[in-house]
């Protein structure tokens, strides 16, 4: 859809990626040394911005230096949060260029998302145009050492000046970058994980199967009080079901009798969302026990059976009470893989507490994440995952 | 609560209405007549404006010439929607000055906003006496006319300007004033609805039962399908329940076999909006009964008892089928009272049509509408609801 009509009868314009103007800041912000890096709190130099109008559609896309936001406060993103992301990494690859790891799935689903709240579609291929042209511009800022990377936060909001409650006819679409390095790299335990069901965050029929900004805030007043019961994350639960953790997709691996492995994750039902990397990670598993690319440190006669099927707390506890629970670990675009260490839950009398490794992550876990790291980075490839910018 | 302690040790200031600054804009806008007025669309003179920051607490509220805001792009308001509201309206009153409505629910209710959503505490009585100098500066907007009111937008969003998931430990706290006219003032009929259970706007253990920005953005794209089925609202289902409509609260009035009527509302089960209109509807129907205060246009005689219970779409049909349905309306600050003209439903053979009246409105609507009309305008008092902004 390249062209729609416009109320003054003009045809709307499309996202054109040939129309961008850069304007490079005139002084370069210092970079900040890896040890100083706090996840998503420094801003690189530049940013890209594109507006669209209700009468004119999508203006001259635009990378300038990084700069607020100037909007009306009665602007549809503060009143109603017609508001959407999406989190990308960019690598270094081996030839000091950067990589991004399947952005065409980052394009598809902000354009799912923009939909869900009824913002003005976009050209999916024009925008990652843009990105590409934005991490060239802002490649300095990613550290040359292993699991460094570049952070990208392409936003879209709902920006109609006007309190009625109705749909943004105008929208704002922006990518800001920030330099990021191993999510939990001081961890050498897993997370500890409080599961909760009084506070739901998706429902059939609700808005959990889309990266919407909405789904975030409703978790920060539970995210406080697991902190204060002593647990870093929640385990969100529907009923008995497991859905995420934290804002991640979850994984359990549970040995069965004949020596392979079960890998379980919940299912795409609309309550969960649809996660770039635990998609990846239910390809690499089949991959290694199809052979056609072995995880790293998993013996190559280890099969690994995936499962999209429903986890209940109660499999959990028995799985755990009769030792077959291996691992459990979330996945995301921040994180990659992330170990789990214990979980605690009302409807348990003690916590499940699952076998401790070095480094946090066990073999599984640890394989898909060296094998996610060598992929991203371009060290490796499986099926063209992996993107140059250039 | 007034003092917490900050990250420095000092102790962070609360909200100090004694604090204000105002500074009145040089050059006033000129005022819309009536006629040109859309909801939401014009802005007066002046807004309200205070930020609070982690370190510091509250800081001085200004009255400022209204002026768009300043954001960095990676706030938490645009990221993850920690954005709350409320809605308020100031009438004139038969001494020409300005008046507001139960404004101290409003601020109760805006702080169990900001709580779920984990936003920093405010002081409702300092925030109020702010908004009273605030009205009182835009009164000129008020147009002397029945049913014209000033509309108040209190709004709280997140302000911290990173990109980790976690709550916003800084806010924004602003109200924004627009003139307004009767809702539905050209309506003869009542509205129409599509009852819709496919996509659900609330949950148990979700936010519905309080006033956030986030639970209004994943309406808009079934609002559009209803608009393209020629249906003006949404009535929105939980299975078989009716929880709300459009965004008000909804009662039905059914007639019993005594010849006394039924009010019946969806009670406040974590799925519904507290609604201040709602409140005030019950207790004015309840007043009526008892003899207190009566209805305008209803018999003294006239019995009517209300009832917070669930009602589902098959009593609604069976009410209707047997000709006792007689009035369904919506109910909330921005129309008052709004008449419901039919309902379509896909478990329905046929449309469920409410009996006409002039005006759109049933007697019972009719009565509640002039009834609020009297009492927010200060012509009538009920129980000090209508409170002097000076």
């Amino acid at each position: 859809m390249a062209i729609q009509n416009s109320t003054n009868g003009q045809p709307k314009a499309k996202l054109d990626a040939s129309k961008l103007v850069v304007k490079l800041a005139e002084q370069l912000k210092p970079l900040p040394v890896p040890e100083t890096m706090t996840f998503g709190q420094t801003q690189t130099d530049h940013m890209l911005i594109v507006n669209y109008d209700p009468e004119h559609g999508w203006g001259t896309p635009e990378i300038k230096p990084y700069a607020p936001l100037v909007l009306d406060p009665m602007s549809s993103c503060f009143q109603y949060c017609p508001n959407v992301f999406e989190g990308m990494k960019a690598y270094l690859g081996p030839d000091g260029e950067p990589r991004l790891f399947r952005p065409q799935k980052n394009m598809e689903r902000l354009a799912r998302s923009a939909e869900r709240v009824a913002l003005p579609p976009f050209d999916g291929d024009a925008l990652l145009v843009l990105i590409k042209r934005l991490v060239e511009i802002e490649k300095r800022w990613i550290p040359n050492k292993p699991g460094y990377s570049l952070y990208l936060r392409p936003t879209m909001i709902g920006t109609r000046p006007a309190l009625g409650v109705a749909a943004s006819d105008a929208a704002c679409l922006y990518v800001v970058v920030t330099p990021t390095g191993p999510y939990f790299k001081s961890k050498a335990r897993g997370i500890s994980l409080l599961a909760v069901s009084e506070s739901v965050r998706a429902w059939p029929g609700g808005t959990g199967g889309h990266k919407l900004g909405l789904n975030y805030a409703p978790g920060f007043a539970p995210q406080r009080e697991a902190a204060k019961k002593g647990y870093e994350q929640i385990l969100w639960l529907f009923g008995d079901r497991i859905t995420e953790v934290g804002a991640m997709n979850v994984f359990a691996i549970v040995k069965r009798a004949d020596g392979a492995l079960d890998a379980f994750t919940p299912p795409l039902d609309g309550t969960i969302l649809p996660g770039v990397t635990r998609s990846s990670v239910l390809s690499l598993l089949d991959a290694h026990t199809k052979g056609k690319s072995l995880l790293p440190g998993v013996p190559a006669s280890q099969k690994i059976y995936t499962h999209e099927i429903p986890i209940t707390m109660s499999e959990i506890k028995v799985w755990s009470d009769e030792g077959k629970l291996l691992e459990i670990f979330g996945v995301g675009t921040a994180v990659a893989v992330a170990p789990v260490g214990r979980i605690g839950y009302q409807g348990w009398d003690e916590e499940v507490v699952l076998p401790q490794h070095d480094g946090g992550l066990g073999p599984v876990g640890k394989g898909l994440f060296d094998h996610l790291m060598d992929i991203q980075s371009g060290k490796v490839d499986f099926e063209g995952w992996s993107v140059p910018v250039v």
